[in-house]
This record gives structure tokens, sequence and C-alpha cells, in this order.
């Protein structure tokens, strides 16, 4: 299976490639850009024989002022960063564009940004699988709790269609967005169906459902459908009334129309950022609704407030979920997130009522990179 | 219900619409450019004070040549189109880009566009209903005629979900994409889903799924995905084997997988250009399969060769599907589409034998703006 990733990785390595004699050959007038990964760096073309200053501004460092050469096109190389997923655009006189030559285009909240993968180990779970994949499936349910009809995705695994399954059962991890995204951001930046078909082909973590609902109680949906803001009232408002409806009206949903177990053995939950927040919140005001949270980067922090008195709701809600049970509360976060702090406040507050939980310290910040890792990283825990 | 859309529209004018007001104190660090629908013209602004020339390129005329104003900010009115959905992108100093402050962004095969709806009576249907919406579902099939997995693209109706509904069986209508499209074309540039959401909704349509495969044999599924070309022996290639694969893999594949009808009076297939062809050949490859052919701007001919011979298989196969019936067999094509000559003798060859077919002629060339009114004129005659 290694070595099939590998081939695979270097496949992706070709295809992004561009070897001198196409590009010699190369017509400027049918494709905007060209973007060339070597081995020691990243090389963007773009054809503007009219602009005065081009610049490109990759991810992983500081914007780059590129070069005019020959037939106008404008050339940059920038050092090869470390494997993973970046994202780039260009400036062209001052107004910003993605790659019109790049197909992948990811949006984040409501910027969308060309997408570039660089090969190798950290970063191989993230591009599709040639085979068994899972499928994506984008459902509008009825939430009563906030008194609208949703969006949400959902991720059902390889095989979950297969005539030799079709009793089998499978278990469930909800798993929230941040501030600024919606329904769609893990399985678009996050790459939500490329992990999960990754570690299932590779045995790593057991066939699971994903459920990626939308953490914005007045959203209907994405933004992109360009639907009106819900009207929600004052007393249906508010991060309480979406953890609410998590329970009440997507869980209720998922075990109605799949086939899925529904114990909280078989139930996950875990978010970034808001979602992290959405995550401590929903696991600790339903004790014995889920067996594993994870809690990405998460806005949470102390248990007491400024004049340093405990917050005992808090408190007692944790203290039923430590005695309701689960299997793992996994804390994640990047050391140079702006959360690092809040969340070391946060496990010792936890520490000081004995709840229990598994800390993982990584490299890096409030990112895209941390947030998919992490998934990749919990979702092998999971179910076992 | 006619009301409900009327409002819906004058909503979705408002949304668009900016006061001068807030104009005025815009904030242009914030949102690169601004796109102003008023009663007699769309005003295009984009925020490039350093740029030298700048043009707007609308879909419905030509590209106009933006004035610099106020700080840096460029503006061009173009006259109001007729209602329907059109697309746009800006040139800066000769670089083509889309508009990044616009979120409804169309893939349109390799380019992608900003998209923008006029609101009226024949764009009625294709902005997103605020309620009662179907799901779309983005699974992986096998294929054993073209030996590898892909993905297609499936619409369930409002209410497929509902307990009431546990029992209740639903046509189908396969829908079929042209060259250069794929399995997110129909649902993206077709608006697929939100024609249905409302046709359905207005008790136009029979509540039906709608089946959205890749009709390239050599695609797994979407360029966006970068997977490799498959290798299609020489048996398996062409468009025989992909019409082959429909009925032999993608049909079995939906009536064991939904709760589908699996006779010829509940199964519709309707395709453009390329598809339209598809839609031509598997339906009589297949006599007896479909009750409802659509053939949309399709790449169709002459039933004889250039010395005038007739193709006598192709004749022999017309007549067996004349012989196992039909219920609609609609040809639809614009008066300046580059293939309306062919579909006229296509027709004229469907006469000679007494092929029995419904004509549908509109203004107009090969362009979304017709397949999409096709699909919303072709979707309320079938299973009544």
């Amino acid at each position: 299976m290694k070595k099939f990733f590998v081939t695979l990785s270097a496949c992706l390595f070709a295809a992004v490639a561009v070897n001198a004699q196409e590009l010699a050959n190369w017509n400027w007038a049918g494709q905007q850009a060209k973007t060339e990964v070597t081995a020691d760096g990243v090389i963007f073309r773009l054809s503007a024989p009219y602009a005065t200053v081009v610049k490109v501004n990759p991810s992983w460092t500081q914007s780059v002022e590129m070069t005019k050469g020959e037939k106008g096109v404008w050339e940059a190389k920038v050092a090869l960063p470390a494997p993973e997923i970046y994202t780039y655009s260009f400036t062209v006189d001052g107004v910003n564009m993605s790659d019109a030559s790049n197909l992948d285009l990811q949006r984040d909240g409501t910027r969308y940004m060309s997408m570039l993968i660089i090969p190798g180990e950290r970063s191989a779970h993230y591009d599709d699988v040639v085979e068994n994949h899972g499928d994506l499936h984008q459902v509008w349910y009825d939430s009563p709790t906030l008194g609208i009809e949703r969006r949400l995705f959902v991720y059902t695994p390889h095989g979950y269609t297969d005539k030799a399954n079709a009793k089998k059962k499978y278990p469930v991890l909800y798993l929230l967005h941040g501030a600024g995204g919606d329904e769609d951001a893990w399985s678009s930046m996050g790459r939500t169906c490329q992990i999960m078909d990754h570690l299932i082909a590779n045995g790593e973590a057991e066939p699971m459902l994903v459920v990626m609902p939308n953490g914005n109680a007045t959203q209907r949906a994405a933004q992109t459908l360009g639907l009106p803001q819900a009207q929600i009232s004052r007393e249906q408002a508010g991060q309480m009334s979406y953890t609410n409806s998590i329970v009440k009206d997507i869980v209720p949903y998922i075990e109605a129309n799949y086939r899925v177990y529904k114990d909280k053995a078989h139930r996950a939950v875990a978010g970034l950022s808001m979602g992290g927040g959405h995550t401590a919140t929903v696991s600790r005001d339903f004790p014995g609704t889920f067996d594993y949270v994870g809690v990405y980067s998460g806005a949470v922090g102390s248990l007491k407030d400024r004049e340093g008195n405990v917050n005992q709701d808090t408190v007692n809600k944790l203290k039923a979920q430590q005695k309701a049970g689960y299997k793992l509360y996994w804390i994640a976060c990047g050391n140079t997130d702006f959360l690092y702090q809040q969340n070391l406040e946060y496990m010792k507050g936890l520490d000081e009522i004995g709840f229990e939980y598994t800390w993982f310290e990584s490299e890096g910040g409030h990112t895209w990179d941390n947030w998919r890792m992490y998934l990749d990283t919990f979702a092998p825990m999971l179910f076992k």
C-alpha cells in the first residue's frame, strides 16, 4: 500500500511538472499561467504582456515580484516548501486574482484561492485516491431547533453501498468548522474525503460516516447559494441553540437516514476553532452522547471568570460528562496559535477537576495545514 | 406559488442592488469589486488604482472598457440583458480574471467564470429555493463496461427521505452533458437542482431523481480531482462503450441503490450536444429502456452517408425502438445553433421511416441558456 501511494505521489509530481521543451513551445494564448514544481522550488509563470507590476502571493512565504521575460511572460521561482497543501494568488497591477489556469480552486469562507499540493509524506493523504472512493452527499434536513431547513454534507465510506454490507452499520464522526466557514469547509479546504479515503483504504481508520454541518445558526447553507439569512429568534440565537441542534436535529436525521449505530460508543464529535468550542460545549451539554471528542485549535478557555470565580455550571456539566464516561477527549493546538494560551488554561481547569484528556501539541498556528493533520491523526483513534 | 417566486426574485434583486450611500462609504480595500443590477443596466466596478486598461467582459455583449474614477475605482455600465443567467470576467492590463468579490463562480469545463442572474420570468427557476430542497449526491460506481470506478451526481427530490415516503418509488431522468463538460456540468452551469426544486415545489413536474454521469469515457471524474486518465482498451473506447455503460452499469447502480421504478415507463434520458448524441444512441441501442427521450442541441445528423446510402443499422435500431414503443421523443435546437441543420436532417431521416418525435425550435444557439430552458420545459412532460 505504501508503494502505491509513493507511485501516486510521483504521478502527481509528474503531472504538475512541465518539461522545458513543452514550455518553449507553449502557446501562452491558450493558457494564462503555468505553475511548475521542481526539485528545489516552485516556478510561477503568468502571461501578462501589458502589465507593469506582477506579484505572486504564495501562502507559505512572502509575496514575490515576478520578472518579465520573453513574450510578456512573467516568472518567479520560490523556494520549495515542505510537503503540504498551499494556496496562492497573483497580483496584477494591484489587482488580486486566482490562477485561471489552475482548476483546483479552493474556497475559504468568502475567498477563492488557487491550490497547490507539494507531494510528500505529510500530504500523502490529501490527494485523490484512484479508486475505492467514499461518496459525498449534500443534503437538506429540517432543524426544528432553529426553525429552518438547513444543508449539511455527509461522507459515506467506500463499501457503504456494497450488497455485502447491506446490513452493516457504521459509526459516525460529526466534524465542525470554524467561524467564517460553512458546511463545505471540511470537504474542500479540509480534504475530508481524500483523508478518509486514504485512511480507510490503508486500514488505518475504521470505515465511518463523517457529517459536516453548518455552524453558523443563521445560515441555511453556504453563502454561495445566496439564500437569505434566517431570522432566528432571540431564544433560538447563539451558539447554545446551534449545539443543541446538533444533538436534537442533526444526529436524529443521520440516524434515521443512514445505516449507523445509535450509541455513544459509535459517535465522535470534533471541530476546529469555533467548532472546537462547539465540540466542547455539545459533548458536555449532552453527556453520554459522544465517546470520542476532538477539540482542534478550539475556542475554549479558563473555567474561571475574570474575578477568579469558577464557572460552576460548566464544571457541573463536565462532571456529568465524566460520570457518563468517554473514551477519548483529544485537545490539539499549534504552539503559535493565538488560542494556544487559552487551550493551556482550559486544560489547567480540566486538571483541577480531574477531567481526563489527551494533549497533542503541534508546531504552527491557526491554519488548515494543522486541521487536516489533526483529522488525519484523530480519525485512526476512533471506534477501536 | 407564483407570488412566492415574484417575492423571491424581488429579494434577489434587492440583494444584488447596492444603494448610493453604501457605495459612497464603501471600503474598497475590503472588497475588490461590486456589481450592481439597476432598472436599466448592470454597473460593474473594480478597484484597480494601479491598472492602465481595465475591461469587463459580459457574456451577453461585447467587452467594454471601464473608466477610472475616484480612488482608482473603475466603472462601466452595460445595458440590462433579458432575464437569464450570464457570466462575466474582468481584463486588467491584458490579464483575464474572474470577480474575486462574487462568490457565485461557475466552472464550464476548464474555465471559471463569475455568474450573474438577471431576475425575471425566464430565470425564475434558476435561483435557489428557500426551502423544500432536493439533495445532491456525489457518488462513485463501478463501471465493469469501462473497467474503472467513476463518479456521477444524483439529485433526489425533496421528500425522498421523509418517513411518509419510505415505501414510495420514484422515476429517473438520466441527464447527459456535452463534450468539455463532466458530471458537475448539469448541476453547476445547468442549475439542475434549482430547476427541479422549483418545478417540483410548484407541482409542475413529478418528483423524480436526476442522474448526471460523466460522458467522457476516459475520465474517472471531473478534472478538478486531478485523477489520471483511464486507460481504456480499443474495444472499450468510443462513444459506443460509454452509452453501453449507461444501461449496463449506471442504470443497475441507480436501481440497486435508490428507491426507483425499474421499467421504461419510469425512465427518461436527455442530453445536450454530445450528450444529445449519446441520448439518441443509447435510446435506440436499448429499445424498451426509456419511454422519454430528450435530444437538446444534439450531435445527431442525417441517417444517410455522403453517398446517399441509408445507414441500415441505425434505421433497424430506430425501427426496433419504434416497435418497443416510447411516449416522447423530444428534439430541441436553437435556430442559430451550428448543429441546427444537422438536427433538421436528422428529423428528415426520422420522417422517412415514420419515426414520431416532437420538435421544439428555440431562438439562440449552442449555449447553456437554451439547455437550462430545455430542461425546464422537458421535465414537466415526464412520467405523466
